[in-house]
């Protein structure tokens, strides 16, 4: 099929180099020169501005936006709605709000042209290994483009989906990042527990591939841990300073919305927020409080 | 090799099988006869007592002890140990608590017996995929009986490893599990989520079927949970009502001990402990003094 790749970062390139070595034609644009030509270089034709890409494309077309959530992916779609016709599709694999691909789709809906979200995970080793893809929108048109998302799937039948309507893809999408924040923080408070234990010496390397295999914890999150930690199991040099990017804030509203109790989920981004915060308030009012009630030791600012 | 197998249960006679499987010569004793003749079914050597198990084995000889943990092992440790010799080998392969395998070893040790503590994971997918085995003990005697743990491993070069002195592979089963218990919460609360957001019309049992492949939540907990929700979206049958085995508690008591910070698990395991609580008096407190402040409405209790 013929599609537009709008946005050549990191997600946007791979996806680019996947669809093109599953035969499809893609004309892709970026603000930036350098990353046009990297995409021209596996094979796709490179556009310098938006207008040449829409222009490249035969009616009904299809274009991916595949740009940072918020106002960029809002701006984006504006432009690209502009220069579209009607019965042309449009699809956001960014990590949009759900919230906003369903106001979007609406948007787009009135000017006649088709939207569909999709919820896109697997990060860097998508191009070799697939990408789960969550799908939001109106069946017709999913299906319409089904040979896109069974290229850029781990395989044909496998690992994508249609799950509901606009906005339903980001919405499951942002569950999954809910629950890998959960994930990694279990993960790393148990080698946290295990490098503290002296007594035996244990080496978190070893043990982390050691659960690789036949154990119940067995997971890829877990070879990406054991990776790491096969390359230098104190992770010096490393910051504990862990951002975060917005889908766990989001679930958290969520589940709040939904009256649905989602400790650990709410917790795991509030370890990461927690990790950020060079000299807590609230520690120092603790340490505060201690001493006039009891005259417990204050640690001084230096 | 020659190994005696005190202990039946699913997990003793699949490991009895494995080990049949791999060539190895098994003589088994459980207290229930039934249990006899199925691993004798499966070729292994029945044993009627502890003692005549011990007979059918030639010194230095290697017992494999998997029954429950805490005082069923103590007795059963002690009664082998009554009847074994100097240089003979007692392998704990149950969920021990560590504690209580250092203080083993020690015993053990003091009569001349040598002690291997086995944290075994894989539940009842060991028989056919392997054990994940995590093991402590002295180096000599863990090389000895190598081809033991390759044959219940996922792989003889997989799954296994020699993590530290006696008491180290109980310890660092416990944390495995300790993690388990964060993996489930964070999977079980978004799938939640996923469940309370009516306006999709979601499809649990699709959902985790497409993370199966290509996400970064993938994981086999995640293939069992899909395997669930295929079998029935709603779970119809089956009570909110979760149990804890004791290596969750362990890992929180071994957190705070190191002064670690374990918020994902702790609360992970208190969420269970709260799936128990049929009317939480904590929550009847809360109502209560809500309408004392405020007269805010009070259900009663019918």
């Amino acid at each position: 099929m013929d599609i537009g790749m709008i946005g050549l970062g990191k997600m946007g390139a791979n996806m680019a180099s996947r669809l093109l070595k599953g035969g499809h034609r893609v004309v892709a644009f970026d603000i930036d020169e350098a990353s046009i030509q990297a995409v021209e270089r596996s094979g796709a034709e490179g556009a310098r501005t938006l207008n040449a890409l829409i222009e490249e494309l035969e009616a009904p077309r299809l274009v991916w936006v595949m740009v940072p959530s918020g106002k960029i992916t809002d701006d984006t779609i504006k432009k690209a709605a502009d220069l579209l016709e009607p019965g042309d599709t449009v699809i956001d694999g960014g990590n949009s709000n759900y919230k906003d691909s369903i106001r979007r789709g609406k948007e787009l809906s009135d000017r006649g042209i088709h939207f569909i979200d999709v919820g896109t995970s697997g990060g860097v080793w998508g191009l070799t290994e697939g990408y789960s893809l969550m799908i939001g929108g109106e069946t017709e048109f999913v299906e319409k483009y089904r040979a896109i998302f069974e290229t850029l799937a781990p395989a044909p039948d496998k690992g994508w989906g249609h799950v509901g309507p606009a906005g339903s893809g980001h919405f499951v999408k942002m569950i999954h990042n809910g629950i890998e924040y959960g994930l990694m923080q279990a993960y790393a408070e148990g080698f946290e527990i295990l490098r503290a234990k002296k007594d035996f010496d244990l080496s978190l390397s070893q043990i982390a591939k050691i659960w690789q295999d036949g154990s119940v914890v067995r997971s890829w999150l877990l070879d990406l841990t054991a990776s790491a930690l096969a390359e230098d199991e104190n992770l010096s040099g490393i910051k504990a300073w862990v951002p975060d990017s917005g889908e766990g804030r989001w679930t958290v509203f969520e589940a709040i919305d939904l009256d649905v109790a989602a400790p650990i989920i709410t917790l795991s981004l509030q370890r990461r927020i927690r990790s950020r915060e060079e000299e807590a308030f609230a520690d120092k009012l603790l340490a505060a409080m201690r001493n006039k009630f009891g005259g417990h030791e204050v640690k001084l600012e230096k």
